[in-house]
């Protein structure tokens, strides 16, 4: 979009003629077709992109709802599309505490590593149980979900990783878009049927690259063993929810697999190349296309970082306060540095805030990466972080606390573009020491560029190819063409075992069978032998 | 491309200013930044896709050698590119006997099923020889070797079914760009590590679909276990022909592996579902862009068809005759039906030629597909050929000769948008119940507009998506970031066979330990017991 929109700019100029209405006409195209788009997204950082579609599609004329629950952290209205709420059965106390429990147990100094394993474990299980919670409550809003299916609409957008708007797109036979970075324990190459070889992809929170020695391959495989079980355990209470409103005992994989086309929030920059499925398409970095002006007051302390340029620092949408002892940690550092330094902080503020530190409680993030100011971008490891850092060449220090972001912030390390320091562990020697090496480095800074380079170059900007898609399954009532017949099999004949087996046991009974030609030929052989010698 | 044309014309209209000068600007758009391209094609058809190709690098600004042998086909000089000719070991008339032989081989109605099989296989292997005979030609010619070494070139473009631009790039240390419709016995998915699962990925020359019968799984898994044997056969005389150059012994596969990006000439409206590798892309229908206005007195051969239209009738750029009475079928039933046929035929002419047929010694294919006249397609199933028809929505009767016709044919007949005979058994009556059948029955029009939809729905066109991929190529020195870690795995390590083996192991030892434990407390608790008794 952004090269055809240059291209707009540079006709004009060729011919003499100031056309920015051309330009603006392009800005705010139209689709030649329009439909009806339902939305059902997820909270937190999930929203960004599907809100970035969302607002797209409507812009384009299409209408648009999308259904969020009452309580929600990030969830709400837009300019292009329309919004209904459905209640759900908590309130917002509940709802805060159990994000604040969350926040608290990744960023608590005090517990033993095992103990916040197991701790973030158990939050996370209270979060899906809330999601669940959730879900039934838009299911058993009948009057909503009678507006919904009446309305008819063409297709459904949604993050599968909250299952609610893809078991809603199969109980209306509507086909379903869906956006994500990932499920949890691979459910999505299951879901699609792409082959996940242990041998080369490495499995969430192994730590594992894709170059594996064969103990880390060992742990790879039993990994990818162990993640159908805790599949089971983590969407337990979706499937206990969903068959009560399908009326009928289907499976979340098989609801799942249903969807027509997969919008990937990565590409290759940051994922280690493996199998794709035809109805996959990657928009990794769709959030870096969303820009805004600085505020005059922030920018003005921007420009006033001199040679030295900034530090952005923010640790996610969840996550903007921190206990104070760690946070003196951050001070002390900062106060070493000679960047000036922006951080999402909501949390209490000492009275010797150094100078070059701006606190803010919300940060222009992808504004502020851009160029030319940004050196380092410390960050939580979210996709949509990282793809900014990426976008704008920036190099990391990255803090991950749960979920994909140790998973992703280890991808991000062995590109060799960014440092990983655990919130735990974390003094103000390491994070000077890392800051040093990604802003003083030119190596950090280098590769950094090559691979920011290669995720810019591509031929369509990632918010088109998901509006696209989108579109296109609007159009032609899914994508039938692209679902490969692999959903069919079962585990058996999809690894050709039945085969196999019957292969075997031709091979068993030609072998017998000559094997009782011979004995029986060699007994004849015999029998003449003895004959002739008895003559 | 086309609808960014649209676009600049859009936008010159609303400011009401006639801008042609600015959309010719974008007609003739340079890249910003050129370089060097080494194209090496492959003869016939093949040849179609790469020279669109090469032209638009030229025109774009690239300066772009392309190397052909000095006795070809169809290869030869082009508007924006450089031809670089080599002597071959051959002559014309040896050239020619060759190609008339496979074409006498592929139409001869006189020879059994089994005899032509065979005939037509060894004719291929005398293809194939000849082909790894061309590419010793290059290799030994050291002046031109030597210049094309000497011209340090970003990338090399070529058709890896003839495997010489494979081992250039590979010995020059350039990164390659893959042109290709597929590789006989699947050797691209073994050289991209792509997953090739036989359970619902049918495999050439077996009939088969995605969904297979027990039967057909057992022939598919046979299938994919022979063609093992049937590459080591075909590419055999290269595996002769590349070490002496290379000066070191390396496999095909490996060579072929080190391709940088796989432009696939196919995509899903004609190939069944299956995965893919982050390094290919799929450009199914490049040829349907390059359109040419009609010569006059074709125009009017075909307006003058009515409202009964036109059948256009190809074999392929190979076969443009046939037996007499092979011939004879074809004049005949064309006599019986009130649509005016375009026929490329440079065979005998017979004396009662009908007067709806037009005997043409080359066919503008694509133009004559374009709507609103044509109304069926006689094809060979070449994917150009097909492709051109499911572009312009014209259902095909299809006559599969050799290679990989048989398997486009079957693909299209399964989506009911074409109907298959069998040139050797072909009768005036089967002819024309299959035109009657595509031209009449409104299932076949509807099945392939839906198809044709599909198809030339998508966000970029072919031709740009391949221009694209070859200068991102050029630009980046290659595309390491999407070549899968797989490639430096062995056969049983890419499986997890030594850790399934290892793990089979461990769990083996633990039952063997636990058995002897059992066993000795056992042993020690009769003792006891013994003991006790005696006492």
């Amino acid at each position: 979009m952004t090269i055809n929109m240059h291209l707009g700019v540079i006709f004009c100029l060729v011919v003499g003629v100031v056309c920015s209405a051309a330009v603006d006409q392009k800005l705010s195209r139209k689709s030649s077709w329009t439909g009806k788009l339902l939305v059902v997204p997820m909270d937190g950082s999930h929203w960004t992109g599907v809100k970035a579609v969302a607002e797209e599609m409507g812009r384009r004329g299409h209408t648009v709802i999308v259904v969020i629950p009452e309580i929600s952290m990030r969830l709400g209205p837009g300019k292009h599309y329309i919004t209904k709420k459905f209640p759900v059965k908590y309130d917002q106390k509940l709802f805060n505490e159990v994000l604040t429990e969350h926040v608290h147990e990744v960023t608590n100094p005090g517990h033993s590593r095992l103990k916040t394993v197991t701790s973030t474990m158990a939050n996370l299980l209270k979060m899906f149980n809330m999601m669940a919670s959730t879900s039934e409550s838009l299911f058993q809003d009948k009057e909503l979900i009678k507006f919904l299916r009446d309305e008819n609409f063409d297709a459904i957008l949604t993050d599968p990783a909250l299952p609610m708007g893809a078991v809603l797109a199969y109980n209306f036979s509507v086909p379903a878009v869906y956006m994500l970075r990932g499920m949890p324990c691979a459910l999505d190459a299951t879901a699609t049927a792409c082959p996940n070889t242990p041998s080369y992809i490495p499995r969430f929170h192994t730590g594992n690259t894709d170059r594996m020695s064969f103990g880390e391959r060992v742990m790879n495989v039993l990994m990818s063993i162990l993640e159908q079980v805790a599949c089971k355990v983590m969407y337990w209470s979706f499937e206990e929810v969903t068959p009560n409103f399908l009326q009928r005992d289907v499976s979340l994989t098989e609801i799942l697999s249903t969807g027509a086309v997969w919008l990937m929030r990565y590409d290759f920059t940051l994922e280690f190349p493996k199998p794709l499925m035809p109805n996959m398409q990657f928009i990794g970095g769709i959030n870096c296309g969303v820009k805004n002006p600085l505020m005059k007051e922030v920018e003005e302390f921007v420009n006033g970082s001199g040679e030295h340029g900034i530090v952005v620092f923010s640790l996610g949408s969840l996550v903007s306060s921190m206990p104070k002892e760690k946070a003196d940690i951050f001070f002390k550092a900062f106060s070493m540095i000679p960047q000036r330094v922006l951080w999402r902080y909501t949390g209490e503020i000492p009275n010797n805030v150094p100078e070059n530190v701006k606190l803010m409680k919300w940060l222009p993030q992808n504004d502020l990466l851009g160029p030319p100011k940004a050196r380092a971008f410390i960050t939580h490891g979210g996709t949509h972080g990282i793809y900014e850092g990426i976008c704008h060449g920036v190099p990391m220090v990255m803090l991950p606390l749960f979920g994909d972001q140790a998973d992703n912030v280890h991808r991000v390390a062995t590109r060799g573009v960014g440092v990983i320091l655990s919130i735990h562990d974390i003094t103000v020697e390491t994070l000077l020491d890392a800051l040093n090496s990604v802003i003083n480095n030119s190596s950090y800074k280098q590769k950094m560029q090559k691979l920011s380079a290669i995720h810019n170059d591509r031929p369509i900007q990632p918010l088109d190819l998901a509006v696209f898609w989108t579109e296109f399954v609007m159009r032609h009532k899914g994508a039938d063409h692209l679902r490969p017949a692999a959903h069919e099999l079962n585990w058996l004949q999809y690894h050709s075992l039945d085969v196999i087996g019957f292969m075997l046991l031709i091979v068993l009974i030609v072998t017998l069978a000559m094997l009782k030609c011979c004995s029986l030929c060699w007994r004849c052989c015999c029998r003449k032998t003895q004959k002739r010698k008895e003559d």
